[in-house]
């Protein structure tokens, strides 16, 4: 966790990233021991999605931290988005703030053509980041699923 | 095309339209005829993607637009995205907003994890929008595929 | 439809309102007709609604429109949310704004302790507007209602 | 309470809420003792509504909170609305405030229709959260009520 | 009526406008012929208050306006306050605004003493402006009564 | 004081609101005391407005501050309305905001009709809140005097 | 006159810079026929500034403006300082506005020494620009001179 | 210096101004005693300026600091501007701010008409306060004089 | 130039461009033609840069236009930087921006270091644009040099 | 590093900088030792530049850091950009800012000119500042060079 970001994000991650500093894991190997995808991992240690007292327990195991202390600090509901800048500065995150200020009427009327009138979930939603490679080099590929 | 953001779109927005409603095609059925994505087709139609001459060729004949006409409007190189309000206030575009804004932090820790520094472009970068269906209902499955 | 608004609705708007003006009719008359609660109704006027085939013929019947040329103007799906100010600056639509900035909290916490994670769709969504009248005066009932 | 709130919230919120957990009790349970609506409830615990001297007692009975001291955190009056990020930014509170995005000016013109001139209170003003359940699963209803 | 904001008023105030100058009249006139106090007449120029039938017919004959049309721009209900650019850049509004901006909290703190907790109406609402001449020269006075 | 503002406002206004609190007095009983406006004391406890030696010593005397310390925190000059959010999102706070928004253009061309060109001193100014009761209820009375 | 300012600024500033082209004429030259200071002159063109009669007359007759259709444009009082975007984007007036950024605080702080409490009037203002050459080269002087 | 400004500027900021008020001078002593401008010495204090070593021993000297503390906390270079608040929301810096909303534009056109195109440096710029007094009162005259 | 732009610039960019897509000429012919950077020439046509008499009677030459009709459209001073939004939505030019927020406090801290306290210029200012190309790719090479 | 920013950058920002004034050194002889250029070293004082191992022990050595402690405040991936102002108030930050907005679409004019469609790499790119004097004075001269 970048040290800059430390008061503006919930109590929570600091202890889960010290934790997985000490353990020097990847978010990957503490996905598959979870049996969750790591983006959605990621977002669990950024507070900005909720857990399962099945995660709680896997989290608090896999990473070393009290189960109590760590139940409390994930007790309620998450209180999503509130700690990143919009516009996003880091450049990044503004690549992926870039492709809807581009491609948002292109994806609104392809979706209604395809799907008519309605909407997206971004609640009822999974994502998830893979890698290619080919010989123009590395390509990202983020897969973005919701319910209709 | 919404009628309330015909000035705010260049010129070549309001004749692609207006051709396409004429010749009551999909996006999905003129991108076939292009062998183009159809995120990509309207991306064009939007003024956000940039036309090759084979591309103008091929919107002239499908859409039945005088070629020149057309030529002359898609000349030269898209200004992009500065039609669309940030952060959007159409819902659907928003839903993608969201996610950017609730997972940004998830997709730089993940992308980092996997792939070091760096970024992932939103230039050399395609798109597409497929539609599942299960027993819950249609699902949007949007692929995001960007060079590192 | 006030006047220095005309400009930032779709086409539609000033000819389902000039003809509403014509036929001096309520909304509520107008939904009657159709079927639809009144406020669904306001709703197309303004170019936030979805309109069906149905729909258009009942406005066209209804108000005196020519069918073909209402067709043309309310073809393709609306492009919601984008004509009003943020904050509102009408103070009876400002008040709507101040119950979320007031009660926003509050309404989160008692969906999430009722519901659990998740969120009311404001897409699968219905709304209806009553008058309730007692000795202290007339008070204004509004119903939201939205899928989880 | 998120813990990335605290320090943006009045001093009571850390203590009702610290309160509230340790008798790991639902504001509906908090409500019906103290004769009080819930979500009003909610909105003390935020530091949004105001509280009266049987208010102060109730709570400090149900919550086992030392009566002087949470009255004197509960004295004075309100300062409402300035914790909320607006646009909000977590998404379940988002979709309140697109419901007036989207249809303001339906609510403005059927209100007018109905009443006049004039505007809903949102300080008189009551409101509840109720749940529904169909064979399309929940339903959210959220009821307003204002004075005109 | 300042010609550059002509655009961002209702139909109404050019008309209005253009028939005080012909008559050379003042607001202070106008109001005493039609028995409404001259804030409220200019209010009524510049779109932000209603009309009764009887302010429309007083207006149409002491101002020479054909009655049907000026009925007509002033039919519906007032979209009050989205011409005004907030802060306000003209120095003589801006004033006003910085007394809020000042004397905001103290305003809220004697008002809750004197009222307890609750809110002043700006919408059943009256106000003046009276002058006043003292040898240090003149003083505006502005009244702003308001339902508590 | 509320206390979420306490770390925006200035030294003082922690001690006076302590002391008024400890002192269980209104503004109104402060400012007889003082023979100055409550309105104006009200503006002193938030750091908005100038003290004479003479406040000092009276605020010091009637409320039990120690003089000295008092004085050293009064010195200097207010640096006026930077506590203030605007738009203020606290409802009362925002009513005259409102007033600014809806009745600006109107007290402009009112006051430029009675006065010539020029403007109301926001500096050389004086405020009351006066409480009227008639068989509606409650009125708030407040009158602004400024220098032209 | 900047053609792209045009839609902006009120409808005499295009009849007074179109003439002042025509004629040839610098503000200065201008202002010493008029009796007034150029950057009075300049002001007036952009609508900030209010016009005496004998202003009008001695625009009309300088520039060779029709004299009735300037009292026309001119009549009425100038709505100031809309036009300007701030933070201003063109760098000349940028230079400005960042010295009331950077001297902001120090101009307070040496004021209220000098003066005591209070503030330089913005209206009962004048300002004159002057050029001084050096063997540095030339120097703007620009000199503000306000009520306090 | 304002208590509440105290965290927005630097370290060196309290420490002067502590010093200064012990030791009871006005900026026009110590600029006096320095060897410069009143208001170039206040911009050190708030952080605006540079200084040399001989400022620095100056400083020390005249308000009785410790040098190499004073050193340290004036080592390098200032990062001006960044307490402000855009717009100032403080009266009497806001009243200089609005000088450049008005008169932006006249200042551009005289200076670009007295020595053609380019800019006025606001870094190699000096500025002066000074005081004047006729029977109208007292009058603040500020001149800014910068490098074309 | 992109249709949605033009009515943000001024007249005379429709006009340079329009000549320069009759004569299909790129920006480096006619500024070799003119004898001034290409980047410099751009500039021109944008309204961003002054023109001498001999750039006019060069453009009106290379291009075809009529020299008095050019002449007037050129005259008076560019009025700089307004149709551009910042943040910059275009992603080229976003890019741009980005630098300046990432490289920004480096760039300052290797200028102070450099040359002491002070500024570079962006107007005394030349900047040119080149192509590199290796096995990597093309690579832009953008220069900057301001006077300090 | 100035004391006011102490709190926006990340916690290795305060031990480089402090230890550089320790060592009295400037970025260019850190540069010259560690083998990068001083623009890149001071992007990585600010949590601008991500480092290598190599790095970290350079900076280690170089500036009698412990290795360990370094280490681990510089693990992880820089979040940058997120801590300076935009638009950028301090003065030499504004001027690069204000050739973004100047010269802008010139840049993007050229650029697509000169490599077509396309997009300069923030990310993939160099950057150098260097001096030149001639008799005129000091010139900034500011590279960038990034990947098309």
């Amino acid at each position: 966790m970048q040290s800059s970001l430390r008061d503006r994000l919930p109590v929570q991650s600091a202890t889960l990233f010290d934790a997985k500093a000490s353990k020097n894991m990847t978010f990957e190997e503490i996905g598959k021991q979870m049996g969750r995808n790591e983006v959605a991992v990621a977002a669990i240690f950024y507070g900005n999605a909720q857990t399962t007292p099945e995660d709680v327990t896997a989290l608090s195991n896999i990473l070393g931290i009290d189960h109590s202390a760590l139940e409390k600090q994930l007790a309620g509901y998450p209180y999503r988005g509130h700690a990143m800048d919009m516009p996003p500065k880091e450049p990044l995150i503004y690549r992926l703030y870039e492709i809807v200020q581009n491609y948002g009427f292109a994806y609104k009327a392809i979706l209604n053509e395809k799907f008519g009138d309605g909407i997206m979930s971004a609640i009822s939603f999974s994502t998830k980041v893979e890698k290619e490679t080919d010989d123009k080099g590395d390509w990202v590929v983020i897969t973005l699923r919701g319910k209709w």
